[in-house]
């Protein structure tokens, strides 16, 4: 009898629930096991959201139907998503918001249209700053009286990236639903918040948006109680979860395989280190890098244990931009971007 | 679209896996919802099992079929199950093990035989001390060459208790595989560990049964480096649980319901207290009281929060045998019977 992991289950009013990232090997995360990560209640779709609307600086307003969509150059891409606040339950001082552990991270293949291509089709002025997306989903902030769709903004330049995708297939299929159904904006390289989810309408504005989900959420506010020297979350961190073992597990003297998956919004993953003395000596774990270049990369280490005892396991991933994991978090007061070593003690009895 | 919360995986080999407690408000947990708790793989039933073994310190064994076992007299109870490291996650200095949150907890309406009335039918020797019960469930121990099946031990007085019972049913339909089908003993007020599953013999004795489930785990050792003052798991301590609001969450300013379940292995729930000013005042939360005297309590208080800031909830469940849940828990080196009083922090925006 195979037994399989769930979700783990966060809040359900929105729905957040994370990946069991522990108990995944494949490259590409099955629907099922990929993180729901939401600020509204699911959209009510009907025909019109099978639309895509682009509008703003243009000279007229443009809409693609999912099927003209379908007969668009597409381009698929190896790429996980990853919350911003993933990991955000191991901060001390402890930060309010979701207490995402390590599973708000989930990989996939992503289909659909270059978003530069439909840009193109349409035409902007010269003077565009910023593309906007709106999401069907939509709802009140906290202490907020109107309701608002889910919206963010990218700069011109990330917009027109080639690998910035409109995505209607995930792992070969259509969207599910939960995920984004029929329209998701793919965003290589940022946290999540950046890849829309039931995709509706893309403004072209000559402006900087100023919208909550991008200058009051989403922000790294670096001291408790004010503001100052803050700045929006865009690129992932160099970053790495532990797979096995899990924490707090007591295991016999021998052989154990030390396993995990590491990834960067900077180039690609180019080594990982695993201590085995709090950080005074580091050895190299093996990789092993997919095709896709923006694909996770899995690692491990054979490590044999002779003496009992225990033991902190710490791993730090680094990247070929020389960015490596800091052994103390960056503490942020919403609690995004977390990536200090990872760390798992084990007993060896 | 309703949202539905999963099952918290700690391991899959062997399958522990959290009840998602702070989104269940049923009596009766969905099998389904009921945690997963084991030592060893699932076994591989055959039609032995069907039959049920008494042998020992009588004149000759019995075996009854689970057809005869459905004709006999017959008994239901609403009660929880609770695993000895439920909570364990909590511990500071942490301990080793699973690393259970709040959800190694279940309930639901078990109906079976009274095991005194299988006892009297096969007639027990006068010098009868305890009797043991055998699960089909059996592996190898950490560093422990042998295989052993889980077996465990009851005093003759707890066994000949009337709401001591076999189970073979739940919530009114045959117990589920993974839950000890085709019986399972019912233990009403021990933690979990005596509830053995798959039940498949009962061996009466004249001594004190030394099988490691009874003297190595499930004792509790207060001292990290030595077994001085260590004494064995048994009765529920008084414990509750905070279902919502959820740790760490932001709310409105206005009026918030504080709700949980509360439980304990002696007697029953008689007060539940409420604190928001880390423990100076408490005030009664209202009790929900089920017919079932084993049952848990459901409580709920109305929570006026008028004014922005950062707050501490605590909650502490006492109960008719003048036991309370302690400001700070019992801390012992395998991390069982974890019932500090229960705390959650919320921020008023």
């Amino acid at each position: 009898m195979e037994n399989k992991p769930f979700l783990t289950t966060r809040s359900l009013q929105p729905e957040n629930q994370e990946s069991p990232i522990h108990f995944l090997s494949s490259w590409l995360t099955p629907d099922k096991y990929f993180y729901r990560r939401n600020h509204f209640s699911y959209p009510v779709l009907t025909s019109k959201h099978l639309w895509l609307q682009i509008n703003g600086n243009i000279s007229q307003p443009r809409f693609f139907h999912l099927y003209e969509m379908l007969s668009l150059p597409v381009k698929s891409l190896i790429l996980p998503l990853e919350c911003a606040g993933n990991k955000r339950a191991h901060f001390h001082p402890k930060v309010y918001g979701e207490q995402w552990e390590d599973g708000a991270i989930s990989q996939g293949k992503w289909t659909g249209v270059p978003l530069f291509y439909l840009l193109e089709q349409t035409g902007f002025s010269k003077n565009t700053k910023e593309i906007v997306f709106e999401g069907a989903d939509f709802g009140r902030k906290p202490n907020k009286d109107n309701m608002i769709p889910y919206r963010r903004s990218l700069p011109l330049e990330k917009a027109l990236h080639p690998d910035t995708i409109i995505a209607y297939q995930y792992n070969n299929k259509s969207l599910d639903y939960k995920h984004g159904y029929p329209f998701r904006l793919i965003v290589p390289n940022w946290y999540g918040m950046a890849s829309v989810k039931w995709l509706n309408k893309i403004e072209i504005i000559d402006h900087s948006f100023e919208g909550p989900f991008q200058t009051e959420d989403y922000v790294y506010y670096p001291h408790k109680n004010d503001d100052q020297e803050s700045y929006p979350v865009t690129t992932l961190h160099v970053n790495s979860i532990i797979q096995q073992p899990l924490p707090f597990t007591v295991l016999n003297t021998g052989i154990h395989e030390i396993k995990g998956i590491a990834w960067t919004g900077k180039g690609v993953v180019t080594e990982i280190e695993v201590s085995l003395n709090n950080g005074d000596t580091w050895k190299q774990a093996v990789l092993e890098r997919s095709n896709d270049p923006y694909a996770w990369t899995k690692w491990f280490l054979l490590w044999h244990a002779e003496k009992k005892g225990e033991y902190s396991i710490y791993v730090r991933a680094k990247d070929s931009h020389g960015r490596v994991q800091p052994l103390q978090p960056f503490w942020n007061r919403m609690g995004y971007g977390y990536n200090a070593v990872s760390k798992v003690n084990v007993k060896i009895e």
